[in-house]
Order: structure tokens, then sequence, then C-alpha cells
């Protein structure tokens, strides 16, 4: 099976992206049964997705799961949907890395509203929380680079009729990017990359 | 330099305390110029420091740092102070482990309202912040065994004009024990013991 | 304009709701242009949207304004999108009042995944912070009743081409709910009533 | 009874102080058996304890009853005690109104640590709760002006023996102060005004 895993570069604040560490790190795992492949995407609106439309035809894999920073959660969430909208607020108050601050527009236009992301995520989630990594499926991917990529990687794949499973994971903030920040939890990049090689395995069982 | 490190035992629902596993593991290191002793305080108010009070005559220390979980903080958090109450409301709403449940008492009658720990509690925070690990001072231990604990051992430390420097150091839940909690913020135990050793070398240089 | 607005019984633990409140209060307002009719729905699955397009058919309005308690938030929060999902957790966790608990299942089997309100959200967003009242447009009205009632009217109104317009609108806790859980954010009747009457102005003008 | 109740003028970032508004309507309440005195106090570290030592003196009130406004609780909270110290953060990170930002210094060299305060909170948030308001003992005060005006109010009485009754009570933002901040929990000024009552009631009955 190959799965194409996708994290994002640095965004707003941030002067790492945990995302692009551990997509690094994945590259050089050896996992029975899975020919994993990367890509670092921009954090740029329509951008993210285009990038990685690119990948996904140059890869051709059987999975894409996306992987993004929330900063504000604690627990590793699997998305559920993707929603057709992109505006600014909150994490992305500060726009994307090319300074774009969208306002409630689509992402494009006369798409579906919503597209449910087809990995498994009940699996994803027990299985983290059965090995003692904190877990839970978020109901939203937010309105910014995340679910932009989300989105418009679930449309892309619905309109050509593909078999590819896709989704979208968000990890917590690590330490070292909340040092000075005592009111945001964390989760180390330790914890997260068990978590992303619990994900894997289950991706591959099911 | 000698120091003392004291943990908890498990209480209320919870299956395991990370400050037992982490007195446990320091136990065992081998740090310049530290002395390292152990010991692990029953969940009972008044017993707890006691049973402290103990283990510092037996050992005579310089320093008594006490660990303790604060089950929703996402920071390592010094304890600014002790207070003169025992009240149990929040996490301890199940009561100690011996099922006792005072209500806004004093732990000491006519003891001093609250003292101030005698750690280096800035330099401490300094350090955690600038190796990449949440930390920030805190301004209440709560009203359960920690505040005892940090309380009753700060009487004792002024009562005998002793030298002894004590204070109290919260550390927020592992990953484990949230699991099935995911918007309770988390740290590893591996992060939780990178942390200590950074609090025993601050306390050894000031 | 003739808008009916839908209220629910109260759930869970909850002894009361402020939305079935709030419908009863505005049952007697007069305000110029708009013809108030009110119903209050049954915290039950499938058949809160059952209840309201009964209401919907008998009274025939041209806009639908669902309102719900969400305990925890602290602001007005107009709901982005229903979406095709029932799962029970969080404040669902005791299930439905028929004490069904649904597990990650579809509310109509081969709906669309997600669909857009169609109330003028940002408008009312606005007006409600201009006037002094926290609000923010919300990405998820959940996988309970709220998002069931949402959902559901929303397919009703597209599947007859319908030019009704529908949305939903979170209220945070009243304080008499809380009282005794004094983390929980709260907003009193009298302020919810005051934005509910923005909001109904809102809606006559967009 | 004579019941002296201190507010505090804006800081920081808030154009409006819930606390200064409360004091100016209660100046005008009838309540049997109550005089009420009024004082709204700088908020500059030391002169906001001052300008109430000097308004203690003029008026000889039998009770002192301070009020803040906590931005970010959600409930009424009567503090325990206050600290011997002055620290800008959170709140305070800009500062009070003269620019001053004390670095974990004691408010007055030599003083006690902490000092419990002296009205009957316990009654007090047992009376808030049954009328549907919600409040709890807090355990900190914070390391601001509020600390400051209940810690030196405090040794103040006690330093000369007196009988005066002192205490802090904090109140949450209102919504017009966080209508922008829509994770920030409020209390109405109604509300905050119908705790003032009930907490004067208290006050006046034990």
């Amino acid at each position: 099976m190959k799965i194409l895993i996708s994290g994002f570069e640095p965004f707003g604040k941030l002067e790492s992206n945990p995302t692009e560490a551990l997509v690094k790190e994945a590259a050089d795992w050896k996992i029975e049964g899975i020919d994993i492949r990367t890509v670092v995407l921009p954090v740029v609106y329509r951008e993210c997705a285009a990038r990685l439309q690119e990948e996904i035809e140059a890869v051709k894999p059987d999975v894409v799961l996306s992987l993004g920073v929330a900063v504000g959660r604690s627990a590793v969430t699997p998305e559920r949907i993707g929603i057709n909208v992109q505006h600014t607020e909150g994490e992305g108050k500060f726009g994307d890395n090319s300074g774009r601050k969208p306002d409630n527009e689509p992402l494009i236009e006369g798409g579906p509203d919503g597209l449910f992301a087809t990995l498994p995520n009940r699996e994803i989630t027990r299985a983290l929380t059965d090995s003692g990594i904190p877990a839970q499926i978020s109901n939203s991917a937010g309105t910014y680079i995340c679910n932009n990529t989300l989105y418009e990687t679930l449309c892309y794949v619905r309109e050509r009729g593909s078999q590819i499973k896709a989704g979208f994971i968000h990890v917590p903030a690590t330490p070292e990017m909340a040092s000075h920040t005592p009111h945001v939890p964390t989760m180390s990049l330790d914890v997260q990359a068990k978590a992303l090689k619990t994900i894997l395995t289950v991706i591959r069982e099911n």
C-alpha cells in the first residue's frame, strides 16, 4: 500500500511546524506493507491543494494522509469533514503565507458544501486511545489551510471517481513551540511520531 | 547537595501517578554534585506531610522538592505558596485516599495563613522555558494533598529555623492517563523527566 | 416576513432549556414587519426534524430559525453547516431523550455530507458584536440533536427547491443552569432575548 | 452596618471596568440595615491600597468589600487569600496604569507571606449559587492590583488590631467588554448587580 503523507511549512508566528518534522522523519521509516511517500505543502490558500495534487499525480498513492498542527488542541484529532469555505480567523488571523485573508469565501465556486474524509477515523481514534495517546474525531478542520487541503483533495478524488482514500489529522503543538505560552497544551514529537506509526498501521489494516 | 524528591501514590479515579514513576526513575540518576533521595507519599491529608517529615529527619536533605500531578494544567508549574487550608473540590472531590473530605478547615490551628516556597522558582521556570518545556510559576497549589504537603513542610522548616529549602512543583497529566479525556492537556513522562533533570540542575546552581 | 423559531425541551442532566424559555417569550413579541411563530422540539434524533417539518408545512414560513443551547460556549454562535451524521458524545453522552446513542451513523442514507445554513450569519454576527453581545460563526453544530435539526431542515428545503431560508444558532448556558459548575460560561436570558431580537431584525433586513 | 465597597478604574486594553459601574450603581441602593459607601481606586500598585486606606480612615466602615474584574473567569469568585507579591503577567502584562511592571517583588518588605480574607466567603458562595449565580471561592487573586489591594488592606487591619472585616470578590467581564473576544466568558452587569446585592445581604447576616 502506497501512502502519501503531507505536512506543512511554518505559518503565522510559528518558527517551526511539527508536521514538517514528522513527514521528514516518516520518510525514513520502514513499515511492513507500506510504501511511505512524503511532501511538505505551502501554507497558501489553493496552492496547498494544488501542490498536493501534483504529488498525487506523480506518486499515485492508495491513501493520502495530510497532517497539520492545531495550536490549542490537546489530542490527535482525525477530521470528519472538509468544507467549501476559506476564511481567516483564530490561528489564521495573520492570513496565509502570501498575506491573503479571505473573508468567508468559497474555495471552489459551485463545489459541494462539505465532503467527508474517507480514512478509517473511528478505527484510528480507537487504536490511538488504546495505545495511551489522547485522540478524538474532530467535527471541524477550521476554515484555514488545513481545511482547504482536505476539502480540495476530497473534491479531486471524487471528481475523478478515484479509489484513493483521503483524510486529514491534526496534531497538538509541541512543547518547544509553546514553551512561552503555558496555557497551550502540547504533545512531544516523540509521542506524535508514535501516533503516526499507529495511524499508518490502522490504515494498512482497514 | 542532598535533594529529597517526593512523589505521590495514585488518587481519585487515577490508576497511576506520574510523580511516582518520576521519583522511581530519578532514584537511579547520576547527576554530578547531587545526592538524590526519593520517597512516595500517601494521598491522605496530614499523613502526606508526616511521612515526608519522617523522611526529612532520616535523610537530612539540603533541599526538599515535592512533585504532584495537576490534571488540567499544560505546563510545569512551580508553586509560589502553601496555604493553611484543607478543602476537597475539583480533583479532590472524591476526598483523600482515606475517604476524608474536609470543608475549608485549617491544616494547623493557629498556623500562618500562607508560606512562600523557598526554591528558586523564577530560575527554574526560566531554565525550563529556555529548554523548550512550557513552565510558569503558579499562584495556587489548590487545597488538596499537594498544598497540604507544601504548607506543612514549609511550617516544619520554619519552626525549626532550618536552612532546608523546600518547594512544590506540579506536572501535567501524562498521555496515558488522559487518553480517553481528549480535552485534558498532557506531557509525556520523557519530557517530565527532562524537566526534572533541568530543575535539579537549577537547584544545584542556586 | 413570517419567521418560525424553534427551541428545544430539556435534555441530559439539564432541568431546563433556555431555548424553550426564549421561544415562549418570543411568541409574544411585536416586531414590525415580522410575524413570529414558535415551536418547541423534542430532543430525540430524527423526531426533532420531523416535528419541525410538520410545523413548516402548517405555518409556511419565509425563514426557519432554530435555537439550541451549547453548554460550554460563551458566545452566540450561528452555525455554518449541518452534517450527515448522528453520534453521541460530550453533551449528548447520555443519548437522546429516548435513550438512543447512535455511533457515527448517517442521518439520511445517501444524503449530501454537509449543507450550509442559508441565514445571513455574517450580518447576524456583526450586528450582535456591534450591540455588545459576544458572537462568532461556528464551524460545527456537533453531532447531536442540534446538528440533526439543522441538517435535515436544510435537506428538506433543498429537496423541495424551496425559497425558505434556514439556519441554527447556539446560545450559551444560563447562569441558573450553571450555578454549581463555576467553570461553565453563561449568558443571562435577558441578554439572550436581546440577542434574539437583534437576530430577527437582521434577518428582516437581509 | 457600614460597608465600604471599592471598584477600579479601567486598565490595560479595557475601555471600561464593570466594578466602577457597579460601585456607582450601589451608591444609590437602599438596603435595610446597610449604610453603603463607595470608592473607585486607581489601577496603580501601592496607590490602590493607599487610596483605599484613606477612605477607610474617613468612613470608618465595619466591612471593606473590594471588587475587581477577572477577565477569563465565568463565576463570581470571593478570594481566599492575599499574598505579599507584585508581579505583572497575564491581564497585568501591560503593567499598571503608571506603566510599572514589577517582577516577583514583595509588596511590603517583611510582611507576612499571605493573609486570609475575613469575609464570610463560604456563606457568600452558597447564597450566590442558591440564587442561580455561578460562584466559587478562588484560591488566588493573582499578583496584580487586585491582590495588592486585598493584601495591603488585610495587613492594615491586622496591624491596627481592628475589627474591620475585609475581602475581595472578582466578577467576570461583561458582554460589552468581550463582544469581540468570543471565547471570553461574561456576566451581564444586571446579574453582577444582583450578585452584589446578595453578597451585601450575606455580609449583614454574618
